[in-house]
């Protein structure tokens, strides 16, 4: 694939954002498009303005859901330059969602560069506050117009850009979580490991209970016996028992976080006990009620890492370090954000720089 | 919901086709469509030209997979008028998918009468040959401009329109169906019974192979044990063992058929041994080894009523009634059709008329 990606720039500029930034909300001028028809495969790249897309009603992806997604950060350093952040993980991983919901690859390199050029154009758009980025969205939607359950023949891979702030309002504060007992979020053999909507759709109901609860996320069972931990709404989850940090096993129903990825590095390069296995609810309250419980933290792109201060399971409320950030998720934090922002080494080569 | 439907007719008309009839691959000149918003409600409906949509690629559908669907037929009787079959049910389920997806309930009757009106409408559209219908398909997306996981503010309920033939290409006869024992479709505290994307996107890679292998369909076990029957793919699925005809008991991942729910009338009403209860794959291989398995078929809106004549299960082909349409599978299917097109006395009053 050595496509020219065409550009076509925007008339006029939108008015960039000042003061705190929320998530998700605000959108770039520019957005990366690209096609896909059985015949043809991935073709006309390109950069346009950012503007409405115009699908017929009888779009798979409005019935079926065939689609996929990722979601990673732009990052400004003090010197003004731009980087990323182990992008190329990101892009694999948009791969492997894209064949668990028969989704044509892309060339993985490719959609790395269209996604530099993008940034390269939108570079102002970087926030420079503490804490902000720039969120990156590619996607991946099925548009042929067909009622039929199979396949689409037709697809649009984008990327949008969307200067952002912390996901928690709470920022690096402890969050409350809630264990959710009813609904769950994948199975194996379902699309838990896949990045697609589904998997976000079906969790909405219980997210919308847990909010009115007063929680942050809901902590995923497994969907078979509903008594092992899976992951934390949009985040992995870590807990540190007794000096060990622990993280459930990948199992084909937990998401492979890119941070969770980067956390274990980390835990191992500096020698901290660490153990990735199966663990079940009842043994978390157990180590909670013998004081063995020291932290719980979530990982992921859009929040980092997200200490648990407070974890709700059967109506018993777990008060975690209490309820204050501990050691090792700070550390990481720390850690992980000074590399994401350039402000120290580099020593496992996770970043690369879009714009010198 | 007293509000006044728009009505704004298309110029042009399109071709009516002529010939064979695919499925769910041509759409009628217009569509209605009402818009929803956290403070308004739902608001604005209208018949307008069908043509395409215009959404921000932020929107919740996009990325999230907030949306349901419905899926329901009109049908031409000899007197030239358009009926419907049971709408009120699809209403009523498309509220229990959306109470499930978090998405705001409709008023069923204004959506019901929206529909009739847009039949109206496009009445010249229900095709004529035997065996086609009008195919109906209301549904509700996300539209709000966000990448944080929460519930839509916005919006959009659209009815489109596909005349459409037979759902399989062999009709009323026998079909191959392979049990799927690798992918899952639901589980129960996920999304099987509510009728939305997900389910299906997630499906599409266990159709894919079951296609290569020459294959109409997959048979869906339960996702904790792998050991249960669900649904078959876009159709609930029943069994005649020993003279007693069997259905999976709806468990919360199974859906909750319209086709189904009269197919359990119908052999109440003819005193059909019946029976709604969990069924095993085992307990079908015991039967089909002892001389016993005497029927299978799947029911459904698109498909009506789907005779199996043959079911794969780890590598072993379980030929039913010689491969033919069985006795009961027939008469479910002569009676449901002549009901749906008016050619026989409706004695559930299962009919709603359209046009006179």
């Amino acid at each position: 694939m050595a496509e020219t990606i065409n550009v076509q720039l925007s008339e006029g500029k939108k008015t960039k954002p000042t003061g705190d930034l929320d998530f998700g909300t605000i959108f770039t001028d520019h957005m990366f498009m690209m096609d896909y028809n059985v015949n043809k495969g991935w073709h006309d790249p390109k950069i346009i303005p950012y503007e409405p897309l115009s699908l017929d009603p009888a779009a798979i992806i409005f019935h079926y859901g065939q689609t996929i997604f990722e979601g990673l950060k732009a990052y400004i350093t003090d010197d003004g330059s731009v980087q990323l952040f182990r992008p190329e993980k990101n892009f694999e991983r948009l791969n492997r969602s894209s064949e668990r919901m028969s989704i044509p690859k892309l060339d993985e390199g490719f959609a790395l560069e269209a996604l530099k050029k993008l940034i390269n154009i939108e570079k102002d758009w970087v926030p420079t506050q503490e804490g902000t980025s720039l969120y990156i969205r590619p996607f991946i939607i099925a548009t042929q117009p067909y009622l039929g359950v199979a396949p689409s023949t037709d697809y649009k891979f984008m990327i949008i850009l969307s200067p952002v702030g912390s996901y928690y309002k709470e920022g690096i504060n402890p969050i409350k979580i809630a264990v959710e007992n009813e609904y769950v979020r994948a199975v194996a053999g379902g699309t838990g490991e896949a990045k697609t909507a589904g998997n976000y759709a079906s969790s909405l109901i219980a997210e919308e209970l847990m909010t009115e609860g007063g929680y942050a996320q809901v902590l995923w069972l497994d969907g078979v016996e509903k008594k092992y931990v899976e992951e934390v709404g949009s985040m992995n989850v870590f807990f540190k028992i007794n000096g060990e940090v622990i993280t459930p096993k990948l199992n084909g129903s937990i998401l492979q976080g890119v941070t969770r990825d980067s956390v274990i590095q980390l835990l191992k390069h500096w020698d901290i006990p660490f153990n990735e296995k199966q663990i079940s609810m009842a043994e978390i309250a157990t180590a909670h009620e013998n004081g063995e419980l020291e932290e719980a933290f979530g990982t992921g792109t859009a929040a980092v890492i997200s200490p648990v201060g407070q974890l709700t399971w059967n109506n018993k409320d777990f008060i975690i370090n209490n309820g204050d950030t501990g050691q090792v998720a700070k550390r990481l934090y720390d850690t992980l954000t000074s590399i994401q922002y350039g402000k120290t080494d580099d020593p496992f080569n996770w970043i690369q720089k879009v714009t010198e």
